[in-house]
């Protein structure tokens, strides 16, 4: 029997280095899947379709909407962003684990129908750390970046409501608690019914 | 300020490899340690007072016991064991990671009263491997072996409301898989109040 996948959802404010942490994850553990959300926003030019997201038009994304096919979305700077709930499960069922990065908007509506789901939030270790960081990336306006800096800030209260909480101080360290999450939640007794099953019907047959 | 330590309760049949899983966890993790129980029994030839047990008289521990010092105790074959609840909590309070190898029947009146308490079941990978890992040992006669294993199978059952399982089918994987959990419940949101809050409050300070 294939015990269920389990479903990892990481959220981090900008600057909190998340997308590393998520590269950096699924390399390190190759049971694990990235799962591809849908938007409706247009390709970068390095990005690939079915790989960094399902590009759809808007058109496609509001019908997939109404027909309830998403387990979060939310509407980010007029484009769409979400997870389609039947792939997800699809692939849960097939035993697959799925990491998927989402922002904390769209992880509290998956949250409330997706209980099973392991929630982390990836924090920067300081505030000055954090706009550092901000401000390292070079390619945005002093009041753009006081902007993100707003709207992290507004985001990091959301920590609470999640299972885990990673301090991305050290990228190792923050990789390494990250892995530990995944392994340590692979061993959740109610996620291995099935093999526990199979243990105590045997025994109780042999003793 | 201390966040308050980290307790783990490991348990397992006779035969599960779990005193050899326990040192090679306490060896990989400088920051927990190891909870001395208190025992009536006497001390064997090479077992240290305050180091593998509290040796006290039978007289010492039922005084105890009618204290309500022990958060759990038993009578096993005659003696008993316990673990003080006073010692445990001021670990703790003190910011102390502490590993506890209580057996199943102590583990769950703990659980009742300690909820905060991360409970690991180490299994035997199969029915056949208990067996030829109980045999091995060659101290024993075949009816005294056939006892454990009927015990062993009726304490397997224990497994389904402990937080986790760990399968000791190869060592290496088994300890990694307790440090996993270790490292990941130093993770939890509600162990890491202290930190969080000290981050959001010096962010509103400042945005």
């Amino acid at each position: 029997m294939t015990e269920k996948g389990l479903c990892i959802v990481v959220s981090a404010p900008s600057g909190s280095g998340k997308s590393t942490i998520c590269r950096r994850l699924l390399a390190a553990c190759p049971d694990m899947e990235f799962s591809v959300s849908f938007t409706s926003r247009p390709p970068r030019p390095n990005e690939i379709d079915g790989k960094d997201y399902h590009f759809v038009s808007r058109e496609d994304f509001q019908r997939r909407i109404e027909r309830g096919e998403f387990v979060e979305w939310v509407e980010n700077y007029g484009e769409f962003y979400g997870t389609s709930g039947r792939a997800l499960q699809d692939l849960l069922r097939r035993g697959k684990d799925l990491l998927l990065d989402i922002e904390p908007r769209g992880a509290k509506e998956m949250k409330k129908k997706f209980q099973e789901g392991v929630f982390v939030f990836v924090l920067p270790p300081s505030l000055d750390e954090l706009l550092k960081r901000l401000q390292k990336r070079g390619h945005e306006t002093p009041e753009a970046i006081q902007k993100r800096f707003a709207q992290a800030a507004s985001e990091l209260e959301e920590v609470l409501w999640y299972d885990y909480a990673v301090m991305n101080e050290d990228l190792d360290t923050a990789v390494g608690q990250l892995i530990a999450i995944y392994r340590a939640e692979k061993c959740r007794t109610s996620r291995l019914l099935g093999a526990i099953n199979h243990l105590c019907s045997s025994i109780k047959k042999e003793v």
